[in-house]
């Protein structure tokens, strides 16, 4: 039994936001959800504003997204929706606006009130929500989140010290607006560590416990897709063609974990996040070799599958190609591993690893990939 | 510029229907919509009255669907939704039954009154509909048609002697159960001229002029199952699974062709089918081996494609297959040829073909086909 659901419209190709007004525009008044700069200096953000004048349609911006947002953070912008009485939201950036966009919409129908029905917390029990979440359009400005199609957010938690994801069919964005142009003059690390990111989510959805006949192909698909563009992620000659290629194996990525979830290279990935600043993608990536590695004792055929998409002939060309483009000069101790292996551990998608995890299986990972 | 959309949430598997009550009862009131026996005959019907029963769900069956519906066979169904108070339809069957059920979703919402402003003939006109379609939910008896996972319905229009679909957003299924079961016992005939459809759909999207990055790779998996299923429809020799997988086949053609729309093959078998009840797969069938050669001679890349995909050496030997499986006994004249391209050359899905098209080039493709 396997289920496939991806609602969201995607239009790719340039000019996207400008050309497909109707699209955008969701309702009768916008907010627009972004962070401090990746919006406005991509782009995306002039052209979002341009239609909505055009179409008169009354907008405000919520800019304050924090880097990995918190659901306080959140439940500010959804007061902010609010005050402004917006009935849509257009949620611009890399995956910190775009998932909190999604949180944004449910705070927005619904403000937390302490001791009500529905407190800031509650984001987490989805079927609770008191009123839908608003519409939403994205626009993202990074290829790797893959937010832009999936029913999942994710928030920085302080109460648990990790981030955590929600997911409802309800914040599904219903169009999803993809141009390379927007992320051709990202810092080029950025666009190696979220490149990363999507080929962790093709990867870990591919080799999911939950992975099935439709999320399979759509992976091998978005990992073809990052192999023919993989020379613009080393020597950093991106052209508006290929980096709305990657923006699609991005969109591809999040379609696979949509179905399958991710696995522990995510959660494991969260405490380097939470504890070291490191940023999502990268962190992914320096787990990912040791998760090939574990995956490929169970999975052999899959993972060669992975290795053929991708046009490499071993896990350790792979490696390589990682460790060429993922600098990593943390320091960390075993006492933090020791104390981030606690938390992780308890993470949902521990259950869909292909292989069997104990807290000092994970424990032996964080020293491989980081000691 | 592509755009990707097909919100229709897919469940695959054995007892998919009764495992999944939440995602076939999508309203209070429901009205099945059927043909006189293929529902019936599959379990299906079965299936589908069983959870209805332990819900508590009222429900109605329309049972008049035609072969080919037409529109005056859907306003009918819309007159019983609408009788019965139905808030939403369950579709079972094939092609004529699913279709027909996006039709009478449309008339069931709006009375066709004439001289009012919605009339009959207003199916048509998408962008015109005073109230949207009623919400619905798909269970496909044959694995060709698709339409669980299109926006179309291909309704036949006497008026125009021919069929004719109308397209919208607003009438794709929100679910659709797919499960081998239903097609096991399907006779052999119907299960090939059915998947020839399917075929039908991956090729001509695959090589339709408005063919994508998002609708291509989509394509080559379905013609990958189709190509490991193929013995079970040339022997006859099918299981549950197999079925499932040509079933999961047909919804990737449904999906292509939701991105793409169909070609000439469509138009012109539409004629076979008004004019000598040849049933819609075999009919497209019949005219596909001369639409390869056309079409290899400006893709021949796309059409190699194809062939790998299907694990073939030759248009020849896939003109072979479709000739072994597919009887043709039919005699048909230089006159009605004549006649027929008249009418299919007006198809609006003669533009997206990826070969140029007259009125001559139908006619030869009549003759080559059918003399």
């Amino acid at each position: 039994m396997f289920t496939f659901l991806m609602p969201t419209k995607v239009i790719a190709g340039e000019n996207a936001v400008r050309n497909n007004s109707a699209d955008l525009i969701l309702g009768k008044r916008a907010m627009i959800v972004t962070g401090r700069s990746s919006a406005k200096k991509s782009g995306a953000l002039d052209d979002v504003i341009a239609v909505l004048k055009d179409k008169n349609i009354p907008y405000t911006i919520y800019d304050d997204v924090e880097n990995n947002p918190t659901i306080e953070n959140c439940a500010a912008g959804g007061a902010a929706a609010r005050k402004f009485s917006a009935d849509f939201l257009i949620g611009i950036g890399g995956g910190s606006p775009l998932d909190a966009a999604k949180a944004i919409a449910v705070y927005a129908a619904n403000e937390p009130i302490e001791g009500s029905n529905f407190e800031l917390f509650d984001i987490y029990n989805v079927d609770r929500y008191p009123r839908k979440p608003l519409p939403m359009a994205a626009v993202p400005t990074t290829a790797g989140t893959g937010s832009e199609v999936t029913p999942y957010s994710i928030l920085t938690l302080h109460k648990l010290k990790t981030k955590k994801s929600f997911g409802t069919p309800d914040v599904f964005y219903k169009t999803a607006f993809i141009d390379g142009r927007y992320t051709l003059d990202l810092p080029l690390q950025v666009a190696r560590n979220t490149a990363v990111d999507a080929m962790c989510h093709l990867i870990e959805g591919f080799t999911n416990k939950k992975s099935s006949p439709a999320s399979d192909f759509i992976a091998l698909e978005g990992l073809r897709i990052i192999a023919k563009n993989i020379d613009s992620l080393i020597d950093g000659r991106r052209t508006v063609e290929s980096c709305t290629e990657l923006l699609w194996a991005s969109s591809l990525g999040g379609m696979v974990i949509s179905q399958t979830g991710t696995t522990i290279v995510h959660s494991m990935g969260y405490q380097l996040t939470y504890y070291k600043d490191i940023p999502h993608g990268r962190a992914n990536g320096l787990l990912l070799p040791e998760y090939l590695k574990r995956a490929n004792s169970v999975l052999p055929e899959k993972i060669n599958a992975v290795l053929k998409a991708l046009e490499m002939d071993s896990i350790d060309e792979l490696c390589k190609i990682l460790a060429g483009i993922l600098p990593y000069t943390e320091s960390i101790s075993e006492a933090e591993i020791a104390d981030w292996a606690e938390t992780s551990i308890r993470a949902k998608n521990v259950s869909t690893c292909p292989f069997s995890v104990t807290l000092e299986d994970e424990i032996d990972i964080y020293r491989s990939a980081l000691l």
